[in-house]
């Protein structure tokens, strides 16, 4: 048996970009031991040899087992940061707090939300979905009649075309990664691919579209067309292995892999195959961006590339200079990611970031890079380059492209300053 | 743009392997549209082409928006079965309800538990891990400085070492999935990589062993090899996500992908290298099986590859002829699932199931397989080959091998028996 087996790489601490960014090696090949074993991280005390006082954990019995276990309420800070809209309760989002979660998988208790007229509390013993309209026959199906369907998982980001929206303002608001970007999430989810469905009902040669609509106070209601849902759409029921989550469209709803947050239906009532677009509320006064030449972009489905740094991130202060991992999550509503570079000299120079594995289709990728920060003023971004090969465009590049009302479908790059004090902050750079 | 791109397989419905198993092109490809099509899956009702009666939830205001999510109050049924040891409380084992979830990863509220004397309340400011013995610099960290060190995040299982033991009586247990085999799960684990804090402490030439030793009342400790620690061993400090849940190790755990639960130590307080296992209680009066020839088995750290079908489960009830959906979970600690395949004729015949993306090392994959019931008499079984061609043994030949005595470590074949009037039951076929 030899120690150290895999860790024999001496050129691991080379950097790869300005300012401190190393090579990632260092994670993909576990050359991050190298570190250790240079002190380098050493962040530890030394001890004695002997173990530290018995604590009082071990002097008596734990609590009991449980049926419905319960995070440690030494966590209970880590919370959704709610927005609601004056005078409309239950209107609003809530956001991943992305700062202080890791991996890809979002719990389901810190899920973003986005509601438009709350949260409905629905009996799946009474709820119905009806698929309709230009069909041969109109089905009607119970729970438990969906439930005998074929069933597909799959593991895939949500994120509402809102998300980052604050960014486009005229000076850089200040808030965490999740405050600003916390409208994205990704999770296990399970469903009946609508393909089987609209295939028992038959869809008529001039169906093109659906309209689908939630059975929430608002009506919500989307068209979708009818391409997609023969491609990758489910009528999901469970998500992270339990049934959905109130929040997220208990007991059924419309998942559309890669696409705006808000065509994803929740309580998801009826599926209605029609000719065209039905046009709702949800598309055309909302969801639909003005653009400088004074027409609107409607029917903006994919959620285009992105990534961000999560740690560090705004309202966080460095500890001291040293090395530090950088860590981040990158996504494209059009397939996998195929790359991430990191900057900390404001775009100056780029380094390639590690990926964690699984890199999933339509799915959160987390990404890691080293850090030597030197104490110095420095400005960290991250850019994702997604297997088509379309490039993360930088703030000036977007608005450019964009003009100066759009509210949806922001993608660009998010710059932290770290001032020399160690203190993070939101910057336009 | 065309109705059904990807649908036109003719064949889409042959036949596998006897008493009715079909191709898993089904769900591969997208065959499973054809189902509809042929009306075949029919179980929804036919409608009038009007949107049933508008329900109450579109008639009032939902739920305001939460800062920490809950699961619907009619999902409350959905609970780990705790199974505690008479006059020691917090001793015990509660099993995930496998037959009510899908996809891959477990809710962390419902991940098994198994804890030797409760679960500790620890304070993660007050909490420490040092790693001593045989190194060159003992060191002590707090979380603040374990979090400061690279982290990896990996979606991997873990299975207690005594899983499934029920099933090595002589008489069947008649219960779910989860009850017979619930102490696995699947969790999106993050930590830092134990090689780089061993390397920092520096470990001496005749270093060989660890010993990891929990701050619970049970003083829970095991010997691990050091190669396993430099091989892809972590410190684990979140779980989904989120941080660590109390039942789970809170705030760090050893994480060792693969190996048997027990190893795994949750709350780690120490890690002592070591030159030779320590031969603790838990590694040696029990976590050990006796051999037919009076020997016993010591340190079988790896968990052998695996799986059972969690839909049907025993205790249901099959709701009469007609197409269904197998559905099940393989794994294997030693990597990932190559194949699994399906039999609903006890064992006669074989057909090969979809196998749910993604699929990997020592995680849980989620397999498929298209089902026709007559409405007869039918053993449903499944088996799983990992990427070492390993193959799940029969209960018979996992019997002659390991002899009556055995506790720990069994992987055998689950039998499902479906009675002509649809009742689910566990048979040893």
């Amino acid at each position: 048996m030899t120690r150290r087996p895999k860790y024999a790489e001496p050129d691991s601490l080379e950097t790869v970009a300005g300012n401190g960014l190393l090579h990632r090696r260092l994670f993909l090949s576990r050359g991050a031991a190298l570190l250790g074993a240079g002190g380098a991280l050493l962040t530890a005390r030394p001890a004695a040899a002997a173990p530290p006082e018995v604590p009082a954990s071990m002097k008596t019995p734990g609590a009991p087992l449980s049926g419905y276990g319960e995070r440690s309420p030494h966590e209970a800070s880590v919370q959704r940061a709610a927005a609601g809209q004056p005078g409309a309760p239950g209107t609003g989002s809530s956001r991943t707090p992305l700062e202080s979660l890791e991996g890809i998988i979002t719990p389901s208790s810190l899920h973003f939300e986005r509601c438009h007229n709350g949260v409905p509390d629905i009996d799946p013993a009474e709820h119905r979905v009806l698929i309709h309209g230009l069909v041969e026959r109109p089905l009607i199906f119970d729970l438990d009649a969906l439930s005998r369907y074929p069933l597909v998982s799959r593991i895939q980001f949500l994120e509402c075309s809102g998300n980052s929206a604050a960014l486009n303002g005229a000076e850089p608001p200040q808030q965490t990664a999740g405050g600003l970007h916390g409208l994205v999430s990704c999770s296990d989810w399970t469903g009946v691919p609508l393909a089987i469905l609209l295939d028992e009902a038959g869809v008529k040669p001039e169906g093109k579209w659906l309209l689908a609509e939630g059975a929430d106070a608002a009506g919500m209601s989307r068209s979708v067309p009818l391409a997609k849902a023969y491609d990758d759409a489910i009528l999901a029921l469970y998500q992270n292995g339990e049934r959905l989550r109130p929040s997220n469209g208990y007991p059924v709803r419309l998942f559309l892999p890669g696409y705006e947050g808000n065509m994803n239906v929740k309580w998801l009532r009826r599926i209605k195959v029609t000719a065209a677009p039905t046009m709702t509320k949800d598309e055309t006064s909302k969801y639909s961006d003005l653009q400088p030449d004074g027409k609107a972009l409607l029917f903006t489905f994919p959620m285009e590339v992105k990534s961000l740094i999560t740690s560090p991130s705004g309202m966080q202060k460095m500890r001291g200079p040293g090395l530090y991992q950088i860590s981040g999550l990158a996504w494209s509503g059009f397939g996998k990611i195929r790359r991430v570079e990191v900057s900390a000299d404001g775009g100056k120079s780029w380094g390639e970031a590690a990926l964690d594995e699984p890199v999933l289709s339509k799915a959160l990728t987390r990404f890691r890079m080293a850090w030597r920060w030197s104490g110095g003023p420095s400005v960290l971004q991250s850019r994702a380059i997604d297997e088509h090969g379309t490039v993360q465009p930088t703030r000036a590049t977007l608005l450019a492209a964009r003009g100066p009302q759009f509210r949806y479908h922001y993608n660009a790059i998010q710059s932290w300053s770290v001032a020399a004090a160690g203190d993070v902050s939101n910057v336009y750079a």
